[in-house]
């Protein structure tokens, strides 16, 4: 078995210049993860993975960990991942509970971070050669939705997440950890003209489907009738715009109670992605 | 159309004593929503509504609102609602933002706060007589996990929530937002002995299905055949324990993709609940 391909580096001041890519990560005006900061400065907008389990699933992706930051005790329960040779020379800040919060500006009971750069940006044509059920958002700006969507997309089976109008960075710290690091798996990518962007999945064959609480739209079960098939939600309360509805080619609702509200937009999104994985298990 | 029920009563001083059930909703061991304080002192357990809707939601329940705290502007926006006769002679104290910000402890956007005490606890056979489909947990302690399965539950046609052990308090201040107030309208009980309680399903024809991430499980789609049942969700993590399962007619599972994590709790439920719903829509 090959030894460390990271290189460990002992950490003693917290105002060490080394982890200022882990530097203030709540701070509005200085946190790293963000492409934009307050005023429309640049940011520099760092991929920041909290935790073992989503630190493994960044390793395991195509984004590049540049350095990780961590306590003895983390950088032990990585050891076999640490030997990755893509991480020859990578250094792994190690250091205290005390001088991590102090870095990051709170106790992180995680207990270790790692961090990377963007990556190049997928296109959508990119992302549909391969893929079967996509998942389509149009104005979901809640981080932690959009790392829910993708966290439901993993689990579901489904192939990429396509971002229309108005939605949220999926790469924000929140949102990745919400994802369980599924936001660094799961194919993305965002349409440059909106909605009608749509026609390149229409061209390939997608059947599109707008996911609304709407009483008159047939039920999600006798909606879905494709091999590929793009599921579009949109934001809790306004929900998809008339423009994106009317540029698919049916309108699905979940039987939902009278009275109620409708559901959550990951939840609804996972109810989906589950008819879709249903019908697949079950030869239907 | 009548008048106002409620008396309005302006409170300009926020250590007027008449506003003790709303204040320091966020105290560790003040806060007013807690039926055991830390150390085992007794709470006042009082069930706090947060919002239009959800204070909506508590009058049209069978908790017994027994004042409101809010700012001019709610209380014109639930005008109708303060009509209601139930409500004749029962306070809503009036005051600015600031004012209730100082009572409450933090700036509550939502601007209107709604009180009760807890009502009489539901048993179990009471529930079970006219119910269908029920929701079963077990070591669900996690307030927004529970609110949300109230919400979804609400959503999707299910009667009622039962909790078997480890759950936590679903009157909780938090958890009754996240269920937008559904915390309130679906009856619920605890089960006095667990899991032997689950006889009282069996009893009446309920099918018990446990909710697993087990790959040797049939899908829920298959799993899922009685007129009557009961779906069995546990904690992320940890999931049923051994004697609970054993204890229930059929392991389900939800078909996932290998390699990924199991969903949130709250989503394995209502995919559960939609698997029913579906059903029960679509007539198989």
């Amino acid at each position: 078995m090959p030894g460390l391909a990271v290189n460990v580096i002992d950490i003693d001041d917290p105002a060490d210049p080394r982890v200022d890519d882990f530097r203030d990560l709540n701070s509005v005006d200085r946190r790293p993860d963000l492409p934009v900061l307050p005023g429309g400065r640049p940011g520099r907008g760092l991929v920041i993975a909290e935790g073992v389990l989503v630190a493994q699933r960044m390793i395991a992706s195509r984004f590049e960990t540049h350095a990780f930051l961590g306590v003895a005790k983390r950088l032990a329960e990585l050891d076999a991942d640490l030997r990755d040779p893509s991480l020859t020379g990578v250094p792994f800040f190690r250091a205290t509970a005390e001088v991590m919060a102090e870095v990051v500006g709170f106790h992180l009971n995680r207990g270790v971070l790692a961090v990377s750069r963007r990556p190049a940006t997928l296109t959508v044509p990119d992302i549909l050669d391969s893929a079967r059920t996509v998942a389509i958002l149009e104005g979901v700006n809640d981080h932690e939705n959009i790392g829910s969507i993708f966290r439901n997309a993993a689990g579901l089976g489904v192939d990429a997440v396509l971002f229309g109008q108005g939605c949220a960075d999926p790469l924000y710290r929140r949102c990745v950890r919400v994802s369980m690091g599924h936001a660094l798996l799961v194919p993305f990518a965002r349409f440059d003209d909106w909605p009608r962007g749509l026609d390149l999945l229409r061209n390939r064959d997608f059947q599109l489907v707008s996911m609304t609480p709407d009483p008159d739209a047939v039920t999600l079960a006798e909606a879905v009738t494709a091999d590929k098939v793009g599921f579009l939600v949109g934001a809790e309360g306004p929900g998809l715009t008339a423009s994106a509805m009317a540029a698919t080619d049916v309108k699905a609702r979940i039987p939902m109670s009278r009275g109620t509200d409708s559901l959550n937009v990951a939840t609804a999104a996972a109810v989906a992605f589950y008819e879709r994985a249903r019908s697949g298990t079950m030869g239907e």
